[in-house]
């Protein structure tokens, strides 16, 4: 499955939460990260990301069989690294 | 087409972006919008939003030919209503 996972989380929580994404996924856009994952990882994603964040905290995921049909577009710049920790 | 517009752009331009994506897509969390739209909206949006961007601001559209195959999960909130311009 292809995982989009977009987060909206306490500035104080934002690197615990961008660390534990990035074992997983990988960062594309401050408060965005991405990719390819197995139902059972994607398990233990959302089972670690739950133990990090607080009920006033969002998390999205956008979950796709595959990225068969997906097509992603940028405006602006596609950033490399997290300039600071959103 | 199911649009998710997901973007990290200067804290001075959020309001700005913000009103331009919410003429097309619904707000779901801080700095994601989420819709179906057609081919000539999308196009129209992505015009709109270059207007009001810088080149060291991001938006990424993730575009999928409709919502069928889509899931979405949410951890912690669901947020209404945009709580900070972020």
């Amino acid at each position: 499955m292809y995982v989009v996972m977009v987060y909206d989380v306490a500035v104080e929580r934002v690197a615990k939460v961008l660390k534990v994404g990035r074992r997983y996924l990988t960062w594309v856009q401050n408060s965005v990260l991405e990719g390819e994952l197995s139902p059972a990882r994607f398990a233990r994603l959302k089972a670690e990301v739950a133990k990090v964040i607080e009920s006033s905290d969002a998390v999205r995921f956008y979950v796709l069989p595959d990225k068969g049909a997906l097509r992603v577009e940028v405006l602006g710049t596609s950033k490399n690294e997290p300039s600071q920790f959103i």
